[in-house]
């Protein structure tokens, strides 16, 4: 690796890494509000558009992982800075994930777009709302360095972990009402899914957040909702 | 962070942390193959050993976290080094991540073993050995840093994503056939899923080893088998 000189200091190093990071957020919400939108809409090129855009997400990652790495090895930076430096890798890597799962929902919404009409448990929807709240209050934790915000945000997943419990069992049912219902509530269980998926990556932002901001773990367990592994339906009458 | 006074060389901490990582893929490989056996003998115990031994895979990660942190902020390394470093801490990221896939898949047959009995499509052993095998051969490339092994191994994926797709339609498929299959198909489904997850993490890793040996990324596009999220089924007879 060559070594360039440059002008810019270490601390516009920095911020131009937090921005890009800043800016990978902004396109992971749009992302999660496009794939929800889609879904409640039932439209496909809606869907389409969200995963066409994911590639820009993922360049961004790049770039950051990039930024990173010339960070360290050309300004050799200590505890604090090298704190800040390795949590905007660790959230990038969040916020990819993120783009992904958004994506995974548009193409599954392009797929239930040309099935027979569905029922849309309003669940979804909401849990898709209420994680994009999440993400966007950790996002603001991140800038404003917030470690209390962080906090708040981190606790709310509770609430996700339980409506995707409730919408587990749903879709389920619907599924064992009619078979004519499996193909699109299969598709609906795997957004349910990936929505409490973002929810997690969420909770991992909030965690290095921080971890970034106080420079001690929050360790404390975080609550957990999500105890659908361990469900077995009854089975319907007559069965 | 107080900086200590060590006798110990850059290489031998270097060492120790390439020794942590192999020691989680040894641990992930367990994981992966108590989660199939469970599976395949419907033996919840097992499972449940499955669940409990993921918290050993996620302290290593602590350590390989703080090791890498350390010999960042220390030892201050340049170009090759530093890419051995940053590899680590992605490999011991995926590794994390696939533990917490095997300990899913513990959790699902702890639910399995309760209900009624089910017929295990035979793919879904056979994904699981399949993935063991690509990350194990992924992991050897690593320790021997061999960049063509980790290429080798990448390009098996493809067959994972087949058996996926196959399966998906398969399960969906005995769900229509009898609404008493819903409940324990469903799981299955998610276990598929996440065997295939297990793939794309073991993918991951072979693309960091591959970078980490030769410098370059490894951008061929991956070949992609899993197009379950565009599958719409068709519906069965009078639906």
């Amino acid at each position: 690796m060559a070594v360039e000189h440059t002008v810019k200091s270490f601390d516009d190093e920095l911020k131009g890494l937090v921005e890009v990071v800043s800016r990978m957020a902004g396109l992971a919400e749009a992302q999660l509000q496009g794939a929800i939108q889609a879904l409640v809409r039932r439209d496909g090129e809606i869907g389409n558009r969200v995963v066409q855009e994911d590639a820009r997400i993922d360049d961004l990652e790049h770039q950051v992982s990039a930024l990173t790495v010339r960070l360290l090895a050309l300004r050799q930076p200590m505890a604090g800075d090298l704190r800040d430096i390795v949590s905007a890798l660790k959230i990038s890597s969040d916020l990819e994930r993120i783009g992904d799962y958004a994506a995974n929902i548009g193409k599954r919404v392009i797929a239930l777009s040309q099935t027979a009409p569905f029922r849309l448990p309003a669940g979804i929807p909401r849990m898709g709302w209420l994680v994009q709240n999440i993400l966007h209050e950790v996002m603001e934790a991140f800038t404003e360095r917030d470690a209390a915000k962080a906090l708040a945000a981190w606790q709310k997943d509770e609430e996700v972990d339980e409506t995707y419990s409730g919408l587990f069992r749903e879709l389920l049912t619907h599924m064992m009402e009619d078979p004519r219902n499996i193909s699109a509530c299969t598709h609906l269980l795997f957004i349910a899914k990936n929505i409490e998926r973002v929810g997690d990556h969420a909770t991992n932002v909030a965690e290095t957040v921080y971890y970034m901001v106080r420079g001690e773990p929050l360790d404390a367990i975080r609550p957990k909702g999500d105890n659908t592994s361990l469900l077995t339906m009854p089975l319907p009458d007559g069965a």
